[in-house]
């Protein structure tokens, strides 16, 4: 995901002194270094979750006043100071990511419409976290949010930078090896594990392009005998299952149209936490299928 | 899906005479025009479905013997029949298209061996409708069916022989104008249709490349105001939605992570008879969806 | 539900002039005839959820004050006012339905307990609407809303008390009959509906009790002829369907347990506002099923 | 379940030589002691599931006839046979358990009609497992076998005639502790187990009527933290789990509607095999939820 050579590991995180910390993730809230100084506190940590834990818990515990001001710290999306530079080298690349920087004159006019009136309705600027979003999704984040309450609403920009805040750290910082994928497919038809399902996992890039990472097999209790990914080899980013449903059905016997109802099934989903553990189940029948983030 | 031109319309085949139709229809059923003599006597059809269901009942109504027999017509799958090319014209695409025709030698082997292993149990030759298949989805039919009875052996390789002589009629006839694809966005979350959210629509071509359809967004009822596709519009073949619930989380105000864990979801499913109703929706929340063949 | 002599038509409700409309409405928000003076400038209301949706406007156009007054003017459940009788006649009955003016003395403890936590955090007292919660869904709420931040609590107070208002002008005003029940059951083992199968559909009393309403049969769509319960018919309150799985599987053919894992399935769910489509779909295989409030 | 004192255990089984064995279960295939005598050939057993699969295993291996001749061995479900008082005890038992020991004359007759139009389609006696089965079951199951061709009717006959043997057995031989029922309990709304849900676990009569036989509490990861029943407590029978929702969502602050949509979910589900894993999760959000057998 990253250049790793470029990337901090946890060890080296808990080796500095406070001012280094501050130094290092001072702009992680953005123009708000007294969120790494207080987070610093909470040092060692045992795991990037927790140093995003310990900001938060510091944004939670500041006044509303000082919460209104980080979220006016933050730039208008495609406002004024985009265009003039005044950006955070993060937000820059943020809002690049998300197309912000060549959005025809036809979009720059709706974003500049929406930001006025959001601006007018709340007296801050509009914070979303954008990279890896198109602006099919920020122009609805927009106009759904228009809508809220004020109190509402700067719950909802926190809500925001704290996943910005997330994205940024882990840009910096290898995350802790403790995060895996893993899947089980259960035949409602049956009411029995799916043996002997073949299932490939992609990679999915940003223009949706599909890379190869693993090919497997069911075992007889429907799960793969060892995690799809595991420790370094899990990243932050959108991720396809594509199960073979047309050759389990066949080995089961089970009786489908030709072609199959469903014969390949992919399954896409985004992994924001590499820490955590991700368990993307399928419940298939030659007829329905159903998916979710387990445990 | 075909060239039109070439393909009869069912007025065409309601014109024809008995011998002009088992002319046309003979070998729907493999060296058996007996099941096109038969279904001859429900002529005129409203379908070609109920081209098919006619044939279908001639079977059903036909001697043990004289079903056995039928099953007994069909060539071996990679078998010396298909080496030295006494297949009728029908089966020789059908094992064309599923790569019969190029196996490696191992997988040759796999394929002997099962297929002796099948006619030493059963007596008869192993019938698959393998259009569209791939030598996995084989091979596990034959390693789910060699497991079978002889008597529920019997039945499935006539229920597949019904799949072949419907993509046959397919490949001879235009459907009729009746089925169409249909769709609705129900969130699970908020207990309400999922209104606003754009979908498109691709046909996936057997390499797995995609081609744009058509693009809609649900209306507030969670559903298209049209079908997605209908008549003539509507082929067999496989298809995938792609729903953009990204945007729908962010103009409903739903929490997610970033990127959202769902945030567009590929629908994957294949259309055998042209002439139904296909209702595929989608029931999502942002950590869980399902989908199912409605009606 | 109600002994319909003492509720007002919405014709009834029309027919009011400002001074009678409060003083019939000025308590649906305790204390605050504020609310119903301001919803007044609606009228006519085409149902009871207009009346209803005037009102939360007055409240969402109020100043921020406004709305703290509206919270605070509510008694504290279980609280010092509930002792000594100086709630609104509705407080009374709302918090006698919940079992709350009969706690055990440790339940009571815990209760005051959990107020007096709540009152220091957020200097206004605990809002729910208890009608029909028992003393553990009370307490779960309490222990959830204490990690609130103010302005997120201020949210859900003012959503628990649109709640309250609701309950209140549904025991005052008979609804439109513009409701509806319906089901409709698919079989996701055969992708078709599931016909003929036997349902029954009963009304839950808080007691847990259940009285027979009605016995349906699927039709061939999987559907009901008509809806199970209509208009005037479709009262607010708890409901379960019970679906005779096992008579349709049996029917259909599809290899069960002795007895089957799902026999019979009941589906519980509560209607609170009568004037709504409620669409209560069962998707069932012999081995899994699920359902939704559909559309 | 039954009476421990009159059910002998596994060991005393294996004790047996094959004389004893074949008194002891030479009627569990209906007047068929061939089966027992050639299971028991797979002695000693670790499970009465190993008991019941070698004798499944001799009727699949024997020659058509004797498999046909073990379905004529069965008696006309309420034909003359019942009336007479020719049935072994076992069936008496079992047909009396399904009510067709005090049949309506109305019902008489249905039943007569079915069981001529069968008998003279097949050749052989209509039989299904019917403990526990109410007439209605029995109808449809007969009226939708009547629509099979010979050989799947054949291939479904010695189905129930291997659920009728299990049942049998079961009554006669105490399982091995090996089974447990588990559960699991998902929130679909925040991707995150649903932790502190109350639960309850009860035993349903044949009447319908419960008995609690357990109060549980989900862990962290939404769990319980032992088997709700495992080992000798696990019988075969009808159980409900209910899910506390509603104090779920309050503590979990989410929207509900008053009272919620899904306050209290009821789980209904047999066991037929208590030396088995049932695992019956629910994955649920305030408006939708499903279930299945899992694993």
């Amino acid at each position: 995901m990253a250049d790793e050579t470029a990337r901090l590991s946890i060890d080296a995180v808990n080796g500095m002194d406070a001012e280094t910390f501050v130094a290092a993730f001072g702009e992680v809230f953005e123009h708000s270094r007294w969120v790494a100084e207080m987070a610093f506190a909470s040092a060692p940590f045992q795991s990037l979750s927790a140093v995003h834990a310990a900001m938060q818990d510091a944004v939670e515990a500041a006044s509303e006043t000082a919460r209104l001001d980080l979220i006016r710290a933050h730039p208008d999306l495609a406002g004024k100071a985009a265009l003039a530079g005044a950006l955070t080298a993060e937000s820059s690349v943020e809002q690049a990511s998300a197309g912000l920087d060549r959005l025809s004159p036809e979009q720059m006019n709706r974003f500049r419409t929406l930001n006025a009136a959001y601006v007018e309705r709340f007296g801050f600027p509009f914070v979303m976290a954008v990279r890896g979003a198109d602006a099919a999704r920020i122009i609805a984040g927009f106009e759904g949010r228009l809508g809220n309450d004020r109190a509402s609403e700067i719950h909802r920009a926190l809500a925001e930078i704290g996943k910005i805040a997330w994205m940024r750290l882990l840009a910096a910082v290898v995350p802790a090896p403790t995060g895996r994928l893993t899947t089980h497919v259960l035949c409602t038809a049956t009411g029995l594990p799916a043996a002997g399902m073949p299932i490939a996992l992609y990679r999915v890039g940003t223009d949706g392009a599909r890379a190869l990472l693993g090919s497997f097999t069911t075992n007889p209790d429907g799960r793969l005998d060892a995690p799809a990914l595991a420790g370094a080899d899990l990243e932050a980013g959108t991720y396809e299952f594509v199960f073979e449903t047309g050759v389990y059905f066949a080995r089961a016997g089970l009786a489908t149209d030709a072609p199959p109802f469903l014969d390949r099934i992919p399954l896409r989903f985004s992994i924001a936490n590499p820490e955590r553990h991700y368990h993307v189940p399928l419940l298939v029948s030659p007829w329905a299928y159903s998916t979710y983030r387990g445990s």
